[in-house]
């Protein structure tokens, strides 16, 4: 996957289940990892440029497809890459890998750059010229 | 919405996140609570049933949207139920109410039978012959 | 425990781990919520008292011991109560139950008025003086 | 502190709360991580020394003071020692620094070793010589 950021993940135990396996939600919890990762290494601290600015990153839709399990302290690593951009919204893939390089999961999530006083969506050109940007210039993917 | 099983839900802070709303992955975690809650109102208890004879419902694919947030001390409802059951496959569709009636999220999580020594799929019909009788008789909602 | 305020709980699959039952961590969490219920039952919502006014109860400092184990889909109760009340701080003590009436875990845990802005600790009786007037009504158990 | 061996983190935005700092039950999730850090680096592999022989070390008392609050995005590390070791308990503890070095939380976790399938607590040195072999070599810490 061109342009992605890797970021790497060892397994908790109060990430897995009852079933010994990754407890299914946690996945969103690393890609939300992985995407402030993505954005820091292109030049967006999300806290600094964005939620010390009263901006947040709302999802509003998200997906993921499990294929293989992991366990507590397995390795996994998780790249993320962007792969659709506007002045009101953002589009991000992530895919997981363990230890010998499987695809474990493979999700996507959707966000509306939302104002956290207002609860309201915003133009994110308008509100933050500055942001709208550095946000232009990142690599993204062609969906597959 | 026919046939479903509504599970009430109190905001918690610690499922809030720093823009003061309820973090993303929190819904699947009410989504398990609510399939959970469904399946024992029509007889399956899922710790009895599936888990303490070595079966899970391990997540393959799930999605979810996202339409207005919540906050801490926040009531909610989540609406669960059944729209697909197949031998080795089984998937179920939730709706997230606030006070108001409104839609908050809506989501849908498809699930394998897997025992969890093996950590394979199996039918369910052959490795509990009589949880499928259970299974089979739920109601089942139309997929809009 | 005389003035206490119970809230029930029913255990949650993703809050277990491996060994099958609640995760440790997880008590803090209930603890959290049996707090908030407390204090609104006497008249102080978190969220519109304090959160909205800029203010937070932050924790400096929690114990807890476990006697008993719960797992997925039973039952618990926590008792919350007071047992420390200054202008400055305020300690709350909680008592797990199972549906034996067991208990399965009892906590502590203190707490420092915070302005969220500043991060710093104030004196609730000159940042919220009506909040102060309420809080000081609260009833309060002895330590045992 | 000697002995000690250390896990960095760095803040995840779904660990903290609406305050915008860390959720204080977070830090016994960084606790578990280190915990399991400092026993693989003296050769006892929790997953497969303990859980495979359905062995688990069960939590039965925890406590923690905190000090400095973190945010997302934030450094952490967290030196775990070992602090007491006897053939049924083992305690540790545990300090969080951040980036300039400062003092944010310390606690303590002590365990029970315990057998998953009966729930029991166990003489570790006659269920799993071998394991007890290793952990009698830990280096242990004067309780300051």
């Amino acid at each position: 996957m061109d342009h992605a950021v890797t970021t790497p993940f060892e397994v908790r135990w109060g990430e897995c289940d009852p079933a010994g396996i990754v407890y299914h939600p946690v996945y969103f919890d690393w890609f939300a990892v992985a995407r402030m990762r993505f954005l820091r290494e292109h030049g967006v601290s999300y806290m600094e440029s964005l939620h010390d600015r009263g901006l947040v990153l709302v999802v509003i839709d998200v997906q993921c497809q499990y294929f293989k399990s992991l366990r507590a302290e397995d390795k996994a690593w998780v790249d993320a890459s962007l792969h659709m951009l506007t002045k009101t919204r953002l589009a991000m893939q992530y895919v997981v890998r363990n230890e010998r390089g499987e695809v474990c999961a493979q999700g996507r999530t959707e966000h509306a750059y939302v104002d956290i006083a207002s609860q309201r969506a915003v133009n994110i050109a308008k509100r933050a010229p500055d942001v709208w940007e550095v946000l232009q210039k990142l690599p993204r993917v062609q969906v597959s």
